[in-house]
């Protein structure tokens, strides 16, 4: 097979045979087929895109370029969530040992951030002593003591995609629908959970902002999913504005850890919750029960477990357990003067009374990377301390001289930067604005449903 | 400038400004921006193409790359011809000797063979001793000592476009109109040449096949020259069947001789002398005429000229003192022995009577690629003896068991290859066929016309 006929066929709109495909995948995870060659089809893959088949053969040859983690030791059903990124999205902090707490064993390979949207591992890692680089014997023997772990993409699971990301990263292929769907699906396959749920992600602080690309990718990845015999759903949530309040590393754990002592913003609570439902749906520990009156049956059962889970103490426990497993320091959970601190503290202040219209969240993400929340080049240091409190949130009102959001920052001159880029991504109006609904479709194998809250 | 960003932008199908471009070429060059990034934005190119402002842009910044020749202390027109590449496309080796012949300095900078193609330099170095890697300093020497010279791209001159060319080759963007024409004109404007004439291809032999996309071709090429005041033009024409008879190296350059002395064939004839004309007429040794009426005025003076100069055995002594200037052997005119040959001659037989109705050109080149006349890797060498003689062209009758062509090789085996392959590359009618028409359109300044013979 010729490299440069592969890329042509592409090019030319043309369907890639599941062996093109291979030989692309392990060609390129070797190093017989160079970055150049693999860039220029990923850009013909881009703007020609691949069907259903193709995208499946992409992600099984993904897959198949690394380990494959057997849990089946393991009893009961595992189950993991994945979130398509956004802005103070730390969802999988609160849910991974919420929902283990719960009896049902959660295997998550998490990313690093990515752009102007933070990234769980870089969270974790906030934590002094956090490893977030366990090999992959030591992740199965975590989940099947304490039905937790929580790592990063070892050099073991699915190299191909290391390899694709980093080159997709660097030469504007990231937002594609069958690349990004792949490259989710060949890790989740990986890390050996029978189950998935997702968050995808919508809005201007998403990754993929367009709502029709948003649900493709959604049916994408359960399409696959279902391929490869696992079952999954996905919410679509909005990333109209941050989720809760804290934008950043250390100040994202420690609302995770409020949350796990029942005391999340609200918005936060409801996106946490409905993805921990069908969490414990897909783990056999609620019944099922139907979108349109979800009150009825399983989404009560399971609504009540978390609950209880929270009220208990149970999956605060959770946590700790996770964070001594990894070599983190349990003790941050009573006291988070052991997590970075930044120096400064900026107070953002609205310059006009009204209500909040919107606020621009690929601004707040970029602001909150300038500062050093997330890196600018692969090689970037993260600096853990700094970040935002995002305190009104759209359809808020608001009076001038009262706080929008407050900067931690160990740089002066950056904070104050970020002040004004705060101020600038709020759209303050003199009518009264609406809140934003956090949950718009179900995604499921039988099709999308609108979400009632 | 980041060039994530500027990749992303021609993604997205907007415009990328002068700037953005003169970034990519220069950091493309030096190699500040990787090949993988390159291959990306030339992708993305390939399939989302660039405005007439882009291609001029793009060729200036690949133009400034290198040296540019300063001719002006040669006193007279310095007229180029360049080819798009074809099948026994053997004009340039006649023409520039025959026009420097005429009094018109003839400054030319070609290439190698690129796929089923052939290349002038390769054809040029069967020669014994043939240099075509002469620096411009000799280069300049020698077009003011004896009015021409044959050279190949050094790295002295648009090494912008060596670099972009050779990754095009491997990544499946040979074929873009944007890309072909900067490439092109970048050279040519490098090498100092006041006139351009191209010689463009279309047919099934060509690189580009369909007509349309060669007229845009045409029109790119006389546009980006108009924008850097050279005068220009071109001729659309047929790559239906190959060009003359012979397909190889040191064959093509015995037909080349075998012109200069006044022998060649019709269809060659007619090709070599319609561009002859105009690069007489652009290097104003004939008066310019109308397509309309050919006949009536310069257009009888430059083929007058023309002729004497073969007649007269000034052409064929231009050439034998260029190959001399050049390090080769001028004895090679006399005796077409000193030439490389190749060891077994092989004839093809009609295996049916009737009327040759098409000529698949296409697979006769990459059958004289695979028996060594061409490359089928970069490193690949090749093999100046071996070749073709093509005896039937479209509209020719053949008797079954009468030569179509003869195969000359150096392995048994490839050739009986060669000899299958040729065969099948016919298609024979039994009802009469017309033959080809060789010149199609004049492209110039002021549109297109239809040629009329």
């Amino acid at each position: 097979m010729q490299t440069s006929q592969v890329i042509s066929k592409k090019r030319d709109k043309k369907r890639l045979s599941k062996e093109e495909i291979e030989y692309f995948v392990s060609g390129y995870t070797k190093g017989t087929i160079p970055d150049y060659q693999a860039s220029a089809l990923l850009m013909a893959i881009f703007l020609n895109g691949m069907d259903a088949e193709e995208t499946f053969d992409l992600t099984s040859s993904m897959m198949r370029s690394g380990k494959i983690v057997d849990l089946s030791s393991i009893p009961g059903a595992k189950v993991d969530k994945h979130s398509t990124g956004g802005v103070g999205d730390k969802v999988s902090l609160i849910l991974a040992p919420l929902i283990a707490a719960c009896g049902v064993t959660v295997p998550m390979i998490s990313g690093r951030g990515l752009g102007h949207t933070g990234g769980t591992l870089d969270k974790l890692e906030s934590i002094p002593g956090f490893k977030t680089n366990l090999p992959l014997k030591k992740f199965v023997r975590n989940l099947s003591d304490i039905g937790v772990c929580m790592i990063g993409q070892t050099e073991e699971v699915a190299p191909a995609d290391r390899k694709i990301y980093a080159l997709r990263d660097v030469t504007g292929t990231v937002n594609s629908i069958p690349l990004i769907a792949s490259s989710i699906m060949s890790k989740k396959l990986a890390e050996g959970a029978d189950a998935l749920v997702f968050d995808v992600k919508v809005g201007n602080g998403a990754l993929i902002q367009k709502e029709d690309e948003v649900i493709l990718l959604a049916k994408n990845l359960i399409q696959i999913a279902k391929k490869f015999k696992r079952k999954a759903l996905a919410l679509i949530t909005d990333m109209n504005e941050p989720l809760g309040e804290a934008v950043g590393n250390s100040i994202e754990v420690i609302e995770a850890i409020q949350a796990l002592k029942g005391k999340a913003p609200e918005d936060l609570t409801k996106v946490t919750f409905a993805l921990g439902i069908y969490m414990l749906i897909l783990g056999k520990k609620a019944k099922n029960f139907s979108v349109i009156d979800r009150s009825a049956s399983g989404g009560k059962e399971a609504k009540e477990k978390l609950d209880e889970a929270i009220k208990s103490g149970k999956a605060l426990d959770k946590f700790k357990q996770m964070v001594k497993r990894q070599g983190g320091n349990p003790k941050v959970v009573d006291d988070y003067r052991l997590l970075p601190w930044a120096k400064y503290k900026i107070t953002v202040e609205s310059g006009q009374t009204g209500y909040v219209k919107s606020i621009n969240t690929l601004k707040i993400g970029l602001s909150a990377q300038k500062l050093g929340a997330g890196r600018e080049r692969l090689d970037s240091k993260i600096d853990p301390g700094v970040g935002f409190l995002i305190k009104k949130k759209v359809g808020d009102r608001i009076k001038k001289g009262e706080n929008l959001a407050v900067v931690f920052s160990n740089n002066l001159k950056k904070g104050k930067l970020a002040k004004k880029e705060i101020r600038e991504a709020y759209q303050i109006s003199k009518r009264r604005t609406k809140r934003l609904k956090k949950i718009l479709y179900l995604v499921d194998e039988k099709g999308i449903k609108r979400w009632n809250d």
